[in-house]
């Protein structure tokens, strides 16, 4: 059903609907990764219990946390994509929109070259010929809105895309180096059979790894430099003669800050995992 | 039926095997993930060849680049966590071995109860002892074996997961920084219906964005500290009174650098999307 509703789309936006279905399967991807990193988190920390090793338990349960926060950034990466593509709607909003008034030029333009062939001195040929500057008219304006907003939006979306793929990153680097910090305290130098081990002595360092991890996810801030856009928001006008509906710019459905500094649910929720675990 | 084989598994190594099998569907994700991204740099490229403007064309064709490179270093990143994943099958496979000799030490002590209670003169009860005795030094090696590895593998398998967390996220910090960069050579200032732009001016600068991103990602190398292991990679052994099955140990299967260091098919793989693109 859905693979024919894109084949319903005009031709002039149905490239990009493909994308925007194909960018509707990655963010699944990367939920689904997120939900499965959760799992693993909570599997890991069981498993450390039942080994009944003071060590491994204490090891696993925090590398538990780290791993759950990760799924959380991955979740929230997913959730960004999802903002990312609903500017790429606009576009293909604005595709879908020009493609009939280029049909109605043509059509109009078809009608004249048929009828000055078959019938030369119909007077229908004058209000054709003034119905076709009107068309033109109006495809002036549709042709420029959609170079406005292709050019406005692509940038929109990948200065949104590319903060968030940065985002991510930083904080699973922030995550992944504590970790690192963690499994330091594991000894494996190795016990002979009958000897017992050194007993645990770092659960307070594991914890203060947790609440580093914590302060420098909350001290996390986007490093991005804002791309400049010179848009201005407002739809494009021309003087009088050409009244262009706005139904379809669907504008307001969505808003989008332009520049990728404001990017994502940055400190509180994204903390949370952490922030529970040492609490 | 893979959730049978997953209940089949002794109860020791019960829980470390669902955790394995919910990596295998992480993975998963994340090549799906990688997949559906190159796909989603191909449409881009091909869409805006179809806008028929420059700008537009030659950036998103230049982002599809960036696009399926991110794609290729979330495959890689899969890749990566197949062999973290791996290495915890080395700690499911010990214990899975370790299950029947503690199984063989409680039932012998089970059996000498038994005895004790219902024949207490017998002369089984000898056998019966030293029988344990034997059982109980055997159970003895497998359990220090087990906590060998145990703590070695949990350590070398997140050197190898945190290590190509930080290498997917520093070489896509490396793209989506670049990728910024691109986004600034599309002029959007809006255009008055019936006005043409400026010509596209853009196009050395945006090759030389990709040449750049190629030479940061041939320049990457791991920042990692190394994870130091006190481990000697030979199985445990104890004196002569005890003989211990290594089939099961599985340790030649799977080869694994300790250090985080060599992880990863670090860099002439990964800039082959932007190679050929430079090409």
């Amino acid at each position: 059903m859905s693979t024919f509703r894109g084949l319903q789309q005009p031709e002039l936006s149905r490239k990009l609907s493909r994308l925007i279905k194909n960018e509707n399967s990655a963010i699944s991807a990367h939920e689904s990764a997120g939900r499965e990193r959760a799992a693993i988190a909570a599997a890991l920390s069981e498993w450390g219990e039942s080994t009944e090793d003071d060590a491994v338990s204490d090891i696993s349960d925090k590398l538990g946390v780290m791993l759950a926060e990760m799924g959380e950034q991955e979740d929230i990466f997913a959730q960004n994509l999802e903002d990312y593509r609903g500017v790429l709607k606009h576009i293909r909003n604005m595709e879908a929109s020009v493609q009939p008034s280029r049909d109605q030029r043509q059509k109009v333009t078809d009608e004249i070259a048929k009828l000055k062939y078959k019938d030369p001195t119909s007077t229908r040929l004058t209000t054709l010929e003034h119905e076709l500057v009107r068309a033109e008219a109006q495809n002036l304006v549709a042709e420029a809105q959609l170079s406005n907003t292709t050019r406005t939006k692509l940038k929109e979306a990948f200065d949104l895309h590319t903060a968030a793929v940065i985002e991510r990153a930083e904080k699973q680097i922030i995550l992944a180096r504590h970790a690192r910090r963690l499994l330091n305290f594991i000894d494996d130098s190795p016990v002979v059979p009958g000897d017992t081990r050194k007993a645990y002595e770092h659960e307070m360092d594991a914890r203060q790894v947790l609440e580093d991890t914590e302060a420098d996810l909350r001290a996390w801030e986007p490093s991005v430099e804002p791309i400049p856009s010179s848009s201005v928001e407002a739809p494009t006008r021309v003087n009088h003669h050409a009244q262009v509906a706005e139904e379809e710019h669907d504008e307001e459905s969505v808003t989008h800050a332009t520049s990728g500094v404001t990017v994502g649910n940055a400190v509180p929720s994204s903390s949370k995992q952490v922030e529970e675990a040492v609490a």
